[in-house]
């Protein structure tokens, strides 16, 4: 039997919107990427995200493609439940009702969602969580934040705000959060402040700055300011991940965003420690994330499919 | 239209089991006590559980109702899922499939549950968390574990350890918890923590220490180090809710265990320090518990009446 059904996927960033065409398989059809442009204001922004997604509704079409709904992400604060997009400093929008703008263009039924709840959604399902049923995403880039799934749900929260594990306490002493308390996760082991500590400890001022990832790679090789820099943002990492493992108790931790990307160097001082703090946790499996920048856009094409309740896409558990 | 039909609720603790006969509104109609008295060993538990929810089901049809199932709280890890008692230092269990054991004896449908996630589930959905939705339930008492309640449903996670807020780091430089790590919550914060830290300043060392209900009312007449340790534990708690909303973003928090009884003295200045961390965060509602110590059996009560699909007592969201 072939299924002619597709839903419309758009990731929306502060740089860039990853667009798709999905079948209920999960399987992409094609793939589209557009500039956010974001300096145009956020009406532009709105303008540019449905006339994306009218397109590809239409490319559908003219492929013989039935598009049943629409699946879009975005981040921030995002309201799930009402369908608004309720802050987003990188994309300026406040209070934007992207889900009834979105119906009322296309006449299809459309979910929103937030872009590291649905990334985590499609690790979850589809990617490096897939059939564990309890996982935790941890995206680590210039911040941190998570999404709790259990069963292919992803927690939202009574407010839109769930998953925010870049801000538990971590280091009473430590640095300011952009947040504007003192020690956060994010404010001691975001790739950011791993790149802005080592800068502080070397005195290195810069217009290019170094970046987490050559600060791995420094320490890889023995410098030694990089390997204690290294060493603290592992520990607390693994201090984080101890935290949420102690409240969530999943099977499955899927470590994404930019930091993921230093594998092995991340990955097994990461899992040593990790190990190392659990006492009467259940130690969950710690993976890097399978399906890259590519997950938002997969996570809002399966919040579209949920949400005309087609799901033959999902392993079994 | 009368409804004759009752579930068997025992919670059942260290030293005493609180036990009941529950109608699907929620409401108690017949409550017993009967010790525990776990030095006897398990198997002589495991025996007084069942004859205690015999002999109750068999009150009910004395008084000419109907028992339809039977819900078991205890303490430790316990895997809802199977059944089974994993693991309990105060009852002595160790992989006591009591679930499978209720349903040979009683012939009825059988739910088992932890005591704090059950606690929580009657705090969300018949106490003070009642119609918001979301809610942490928090018990403080000589250890501190939470429960997760969304829409009625407590999260047990993966391998039914879900909720163990008491083992979110705190203070990376405080003492070392009963669980090996150094820093955790319950290390600085639970009852006992708050009298052993108040001994340790004073140097009194009596066979009766100083609880920390006596700690708070020797703050309030203005002792100053009671004072010092009392604003320490709050500050703590306040830290470690904190990254509970981070990480859960409910409407409510609800406060229950020996700690919670302190009233006023707790809660206002928590509230306070609370809000002072909220930055991004929804600020939740921080109440005490209402269920007092019945919470429990309440709570085993409804896991039996969600075994064989009843909710007539539930409050509409």
């Amino acid at each position: 039997m072939t299924d002619d059904r597709v839903v419309v996927a758009l990731d929306v960033g502060g740089t860039g919107m990853k667009c798709a065409l999905v079948g209920p398989d999960g399987v992409v059809v094609r793939t589209e990427r557009h500039p956010t442009d974001a300096a145009r204001g956020p009406a532009a922004v709105v303008d540019t995200i449905l006339d994306v997604a009218a397109g590809l509704a239409d490319k559908a079409r003219a492929d013989g493609l039935s598009p049943i709904a629409v699946g879009i992400a975005v981040p921030g604060v995002v309201d799930e439940a009402r369908g608004v997009a309720v802050w987003s400093a990188n994309v300026g929008f406040r209070d934007v009702p992207l889900r009834d703008l979105t119906v009322a263009r296309l006449g299809l039924p459309t979910a929103l969602g937030h872009d590291v709840r649905v990334g985590g959604l499609a690790e979850a399902r589809l990617g490096a969580g897939r059939g564990t049923g309890h996982v935790l995403f941890v995206a680590i880039g210039t911040g941190i934040a998570a999404a709790h799934v259990v069963d292919g749900m992803a927690a939202v929260g009574a407010h839109g705000a769930a998953g925010e594990i870049g801000h538990i306490l971590v280091r009473p002493d430590g640095p300011r959060c952009g947040c504007g308390r003192p020690g956060c996760l994010e404010a001691v082991a975001s790739a950011s402040a791993i790149g802005r500590r080592y800068a502080e400890l070397t005195g290195e001022t810069t217009d290019a700055p170094v970046t987490a990832a050559e600060v791995a790679e420094r320490a890889a090789t023995g410098e030694q300011l990089a390997g204690q820099v290294w060493r603290e943002a592992i520990a607390a990492l693994a201090d984080g991940l101890a935290s949420g493992q102690a409240l969530f108790d999943v099977a499955t931790i899927v470590l994404g965003g930019g930091l993921a990307q230093a594998g092995d160097r991340l990955l097994t001082p990461l899992r040593a420690a990790l190990h190392e703090r659990m006492t009467f946790h259940r130690e969950p499996q710690l993976v890097a994330a399978a399906l890259g920048d590519e997950a938002g856009c997969l996570g809002a094409a399966l919040l579209a499919l949920d949400a005309v309740g087609v799901r033959d896409h999902q392993e079994k558990r």
